[in-house]
């Protein structure tokens, strides 16, 4: 039978009231532990009697969430209760492997960790009642997020080059994930594969206009290939700057789309500036590594700098904007403004795979902002073997919070099958 | 006596299920407002006993929050029950003038409302036992804000210009705003007016040779003045890139902020591309509107861009380096790369009046990404005369969760005084 990690300190509660018999030890640890305030340590030792005492422990412990029964378990095992510290054990084993599921124990990610990953599913809201979960769901400040299939993803992953930059390997894993992670987040995706700077804006126009707007929550970009400061290359060595591809979702060019989301994620260099920690992995594996996204001082064709053919914002849309036009975009790069991106050959880029981890795990429960901290955090951890690093970076001017809400749709909530 | 709005519910409790005679339609009325779910119309339906049925209703409202109150009161408006609704008046009035001193009626706002702003101190926490409050404070993915002092906030506030740069009417409000914010916030402000661009980078390494950063959880900016693209202007016109600025505060330079949170506000122009909103405010008011921060094409003393005395790395100190440079911190701008900023020469900038309010209501309850969500909106909804409109832009490469945790410091967390 299954164990409910949740249920660790209500099915032993009879047991722990009965035997423990030295709960100002346990008391004493937990607070030393920062799981009990001093207060709460307090209350428990003025308590005279053991039945009380015990009762009180569990009871302060049980507003505590999952900590509670690790924290108590730890603190059987170190006051001689091992007895009692076996009653909890398998809940804790539960406890553990599902939070290590959440974050893998090294960056990039090794090969065993990355596919169990990938075994699993998005994490999906299960409790259509939670009153904090509908609070977030019909709040004015929360973008709304609720229509069956929620919006459009546009991928572009440039791989192979007809110039001397270097195919992008591992970036068939990044296009894998990004598209099986938001179907799963209830998006329509839409992927092409080596496009030149001109047909990656001619790819977004054209689908942009076969899609009505007006029945979507919100549209996401992703964008993977080589770059250099503001601009994306196309596979002909042509540089498009981001700013020609996220205009083309503007209110003026994309009424449907006014005061509502834009989320764009970009796997690309922004520079050649790198930095190391002066100490490097240590771990020789040649062809095993984490490259960079950039151009190297390649002899390139078509190198030089063209802007994209221009769109006129349309005239007869000018009245529509309420909001400035760069409001409600949120752009999440792999790395900062001057700085080459990393990606690994075999699990795909430090950025985008911390994507995938990130929101599979926390979606159902995170803001996108609170998950783009994750996010940094986890590219930050990354190393080349020469030692170098980075950090994702997000510019936002979002103007509410962003949930994926997955599993749910409409309004009041209903569940999403499949 | 005080009206405590939490109360609502309880305190009419009685009168409620002795009174209600229509409780199904009560619960049609919050169905179709949304505080109640189908299941949860369905479940009071069904109830056939008029007492449980009500008793029903104020128990499944009760995990609503303060909506509840106010939505209770509207349904018993809507549905001839207006002896009920009168009794709930009292606390519906409280409940709204709380919800309207947290956000202005209009943008900018009003003078009226600024000045009451203005009186209101910082909310801060108030029970140190609140679990999920001590749940973040320990939280190893929030920063470490706990020291009584937390760090030093540096302001340069520039108003007078040696060049034929406009005089910053309105800034000396914004920097007596954040000066009283930070000191709230426990922060030790230093101020500094009118420095010129080497004195501006002259003055923060001063200032931050002078403190022993091991012993502070972090460090803020606040930079205000005229400005163009990447750069900040000094009174003599000299053109500082804002990256002189805060690589001061990289951990190669000021190691002792290592994974610290360096947090930095920049009103300031980066551009002229202004956006209008082609209706404007209409109101006509000579020499009480809203100006910008920039330099629109006036003939300027040392308008030519000179780089800064760069400042080398201490070679000492590079095997410090434990993530990037550009990680853990966070920029918010008021206005968008390449357009001006707008300041009301009365109540101050639209974006630094916006942290105020934000911060001053919410730092007890919200991490610094969804405060500045909040910041965006309010700027978004700023109109110069013209019908200029602007929104604020956060680049963060934060990566931890940030609360300033106003009123407790120490672990287990204790109240500071005063």
């Amino acid at each position: 039978m299954a164990v409910d990690p949740k249920k660790a300190l209500i099915k032993n509660r009879v047991a722990i009231v009965r035997d423990l018999d030295n709960g100002d030890d346990v008391a004493d640890y937990l607070y030393a532990n920062k799981l009990f305030t001093e207060d709460m340590r307090d209350s428990v030792l003025q308590e005279p009697e053991k039945d009380k005492k015990n009762r009180l422990i569990l009871d302060t412990l049980g507003r505590r969430g999952q900590k509670a029964a690790k924290g108590l378990h730890d603190a059987f095992l170190d006051t001689e209760n091992s007895d009692l510290a076996k009653l909890l054990a398998p809940y804790i084993r539960v406890i553990e492997s599902e939070e290590n599921r959440y974050r893998p124990k090294e960056w990039p990610p090794n090969s065993e960790e990355q596919d169990k990953m990938q075994k699993d599913s998005v994490r999906r809201i299960k409790d259509l009642k939670s009153p904090s979960y509908i609070h977030e769901y019909t709040d004015e400040n929360v973008y709304e997020i609720r229509n069956k299939t929620r919006g459009k993803v546009f991928i572009i992953n440039n791989v192979e080059f007809q110039t001397k930059l270097s195919t992008r390997q591992g970036s068939e894993k990044d296009a894998e994930n990004m598209k099986s992670l938001f179907t799963e987040l209830h998006f329509d995706v839409v992927q092409e594969d080596n496009l030149t700077g001109q047909d990656m804006l001619k790819f977004l126009k054209e689908e942009r206009n076969k899609v009505d707007w007006n029945a979507m929550d919100c549209v996401i970009l992703v964008v993977m290939s080589h770059g250099h400061t503001t601009g994306i290359f196309g596979t002909d060595g042509q540089e498009i700057e981001l700013k020609k591809i996220t205009e083309l979702f503007e209110s003026s060019q994309c009424p449907g789309l006014n005061e509502k989301p834009r989320l764009v994620f970009v796997q690309a260099c922004r520079g050649e500036n790198k930095e190391s920690d002066h100490i490097g992995t240590g771990v020789q594996v040649s062809g095993n590594d984490s490259v960079t996204e950039g151009v190297h001082a390649m002899s390139l064709i078509g190198k030089d700098q063209i802007d994209a053919v221009a769109e006129m914002p349309n005239e007869d849309l000018k009245e529509k904007k309420t909001v400035h036009s760069a409001a409600d975009f949120l752009i999440a790069y792999a790395t900062p403004e001057g700085t080459p991106a990393y990606r690994h050959i075999h699990v795909g880029s430090w950025f985008l795979n911390a994507i995938v981890w990130t929101f599979k795990y926390h979606a159902h429960q995170e803001e996108i902002q609170h998950m783009l901290l994750k996010v940094n955090e986890l590219v930050s951890q990354g190393r080349t073997m020469a030692g170098n690093l980075t950090v994702s970076e997000i510019k936002n001017n979002l103007r509410k919070k962003f949930y994926f809400f997955p599993g749910v749709y409409d309004d009041p909530p209903k569940f999403i099958d499949g």
